[in-house]
């Protein structure tokens, strides 16, 4: 018989259904004539409790195998529960142990564990609670964005991964070689990146941003949602070395649609986790940040305030309060400055734009100003930044104009370039990082906890 | 005034409305009267019709600037078009310019390209109606591979791309380093990867299976779908160095289980594919391939032949013709025997089971007889292997000694090694290349042109 998924017999399972549950113990307590099992198969926070009398076949010796973290199948029939908080239990007919645990090694006993620990043992910590409800809400989320853009008709394009070209002051690059490192160190010269596999020097891609543009300037509407890279070594609870990134790009739009776009994102996302995870938020709210449902509710109920950047350090500069970090128009908006807008301000999200163009990057659009470029940032209660985006610069004299105060050669930008000569129109994109979106609804504190295995400096494990 | 999506107007369009279009010319002829311009915006392979009449303001200045491959935007009603093949076109009310394209630089003139041409202007060809197609089947595609697994309660698991575990034999790999090679160049000394980022040698991965077993055994049905690589030196048109894949993991699972899955999600991905891009698919049936819409048919209206290995080698030995690789038990298939098998035997699909243990990996679970483990793999007429899968070999003591007999060392797999002793159950999975899919689904005869930006040997270019 087929397993029925525990979500489902929870949330709809009839007293009377004959069943088969498959999964693995949580917990077993041996009562003087029963055991009540909790059996959990990932499909929910909450696993089912399976009841087992004596008068099943082999009693005793199963009651000596029901460990936490056994696999064990369950055929039996759904009766009305009378403990709280579940409509139905399991009244077992028959149980096999399909996989033990022995209690004396398996390292995930009922107590709880701290995350440090958990990370050190990644390969079983997706049978925890919290790691369990982080990877359901992680997949609503992942799930949720390509709905959202597949919705409004955006394609979804698989830009690369290696790349070869070294993108805007792109800070830490990782290399990716096929040369033979160990021949290399013996060689006594620099590394001939013509004999490496591309011909040339390759990296990991740090954005899929010029590569989506592109894509955008064919297909009007497409989105990135891939792995990317940074060699940064910041041993942080935000950082990782490889993280997931969604990168959307809209032909014929400007920075006006581009904050629409992101708030309208950023609703949707929230509300379908909301809708899908409701059991996994209340768990967080509980256990781990009890802003969760708070912040979730900010999201969804408010419009997002749209402050210049201008009028957001006129904001701060009349602040009452003062900041580690000076504020003055030009500076970069550090943390601080950002949560007393989000947080204490506007007491809600808001998007800061038109970013003087010294502190972004040379792709955005330069305004009419000459001084700032069209930029936003998304801003949220909570956590800060949580999307960037811009209008792209789309004339190809401005483009050109800001590469050669740059220093950097046209050359190298030919394919990017080419853009704007055939066919250039004003577009607008964004970037946010899946991990740190992840953080945001969970309040989960360390970025390592939302993904399943972590890249980070010293750590490649698994 | 939004832009409408061209796909919208040609299928729901009604005479009498108003829209405004934005796209990019494709074509112009300017007859006595009036200029007829075909634009699309890449939302479906045909353009809509515009007509541009001398009484607009501007006309004679405009008609100048209607170039291939220039973006425009149009304000204008839609009339019920004479021509046909199309039921409405674009009566233009006003016509902006937005970006140029000298018909003397822009490459992509009316004229066919070869796809070879169009690989080396990939940040154009986009642009084209092949590549346009192309990129909207491998989207619907990519999009019904979440929407398979998703309506099956299967968790999306983001495998890490960077890995420090050498997965078995897995043949080529390329080294993810930040050491700074043109010191180790002259350091007369071999890497210290100790001093690399990770403290550790790094590679990019050739698979998720095993992170994603992992994932299995605590949600129970789980996939993958994110780029794997190969190091591989092949300069083949079957061949890429960077490519996705897709992997489900099915725990409380067999064979039997694994083929029934990977028939129903191929049929699915036909169905949304042939649902969603019918017009792309005639396109590729009349230019590409013939056979593109008969192998839809043949996957979506057959029972997969199943046949065992044992079987398919009597098959093959009893054939009336010879082969250029001989036929006995134990060989590999070879393409010749699997097209046999699939374009000639059973024309059909078809799944050989149960291969002998020494030509397949592992990690497959070992059968009773010793000989064959339970492996898997679909053939399709017209493309031979699409899907390779098996059952994992979830008994500890069975995989260490497979482990011994192969001189691998148990620490290396300690992790993977866990997840049998404790609550080990049966599972299984297989693993899709989803640009192969692409090209058995469109016909295109070259790996590179399904993928935007191929990276191969010597070429890692935009």
């Amino acid at each position: 018989m087929a397993s029925a998924r525990i979500v489902d017999l929870l949330s709809q399972g009839q007293p009377g259904q004959t069943v088969v549950v498959r999964g693995w113990i949580r917990t077993a307590r041996q009562l003087k004539e029963f055991t009540f099992v909790e059996v959990n198969d990932g499909s929910c926070l909450k696993g089912i409790q399976v009841v087992l009398g004596q008068e099943l076949a082999d009693y005793e010796m199963l009651a000596k195998q029901l460990d936490t973290g056994a696999a064990i199948a369950v055929e039996g029939q759904l009766v009305a529960s009378p403990a709280k908080g579940q409509r139905v239990e399991l009244q077992a007919a028959s149980v096999e142990i399909v996989g033990g645990a022995d209690p004396e090694q398996y390292p995930l006993q009922k107590k709880r564990h701290s995350f440090e620990f958990l990370r050190t043992i990644a390969h079983l910590r997706p049978r925890t609670n919290s790691l369990g409800a982080v990877m359901r809400v992680r997949n609503a989320a992942a799930t949720a964005i390509h709905d959202f853009f597949q919705e409004r008709g955006f394609l979804w394009v698989h830009t690369p991964i290696i790349t070869a070209s070294d993108c805007e002051g792109a800070g830490e690059l990782f290399t990716v070689t096929n040369l033979d490192l160990d021949k290399l160190g013996q060689s006594q010269q620099a590394p001939d990146f013509e004999q490496d596999f591309f011909g040339k020097r390759a990296y990991l891609t740090v954005s899929g941003q010029l590569e989506a543009e592109i894509m955008g300037l064919g297909f009007s509407n497409v989105y990135t949602f891939g792995p990317t890279f940074r060699a940064e070594n910041s041993n942080t609870s935000r950082h990782l070395a490889e993280f997931w990134m969604v990168e959307p790009e809209t032909a014929f739009c400007d920075l006006g649609g581009d904050m629409d776009l992101a708030e309208a994102f950023l609703k949707f996302v929230f509300q379908r986790v909301s809708d899908r995870c409701s059991e996994d938020l209340e768990f967080f709210n509980q256990r781990i940040d009890s802003e969760v449902l708070n912040r979730a509710e900010t999201i969804l109920n408010n419009d997002f305030e749209r402050v210049s950047y201008t009028d957001a350090i006129a904001l701060l500069e009349k602040a009452d309060r003062s900041f580690d970090y000076p504020v003055a128009w030009g500076i970069d908006l550090q943390s601080e400055h950002e949560r007393y807008l989000a947080e204490e301000y506007f007491r809600k999200p808001l998007i800061v734009y038109d970013y003087p163009r010294e502190i972004k990057a040379l792709y955005m659009r330069l305004n009419d100003d000459q001084k700032t470029v069209a930029a936003m940032d998304v801003l949220a209660p909570g956590i800060g930044e949580i999307i960037g985006g811009s209008q792209r610069e789309e004339r190809l004299g401005v483009l050109k104009q800001r590469l050669a105060e740059a220093n950097l050669p046209e050359e190298n930008y030919w394919w990017y370039l080419d853009l704007w000569r055939y066919g250039s129109v004003p577009h607008a994109g964004f970037g946010l990082g899946f991990e740190r979106l992840v953080q945001f609804i969970t309040g989960m504190g360390n970025i390592r906890d939302v993904i399943p295995f972590p890249r980070t400096p010293q750590n490649a494990e698994f």
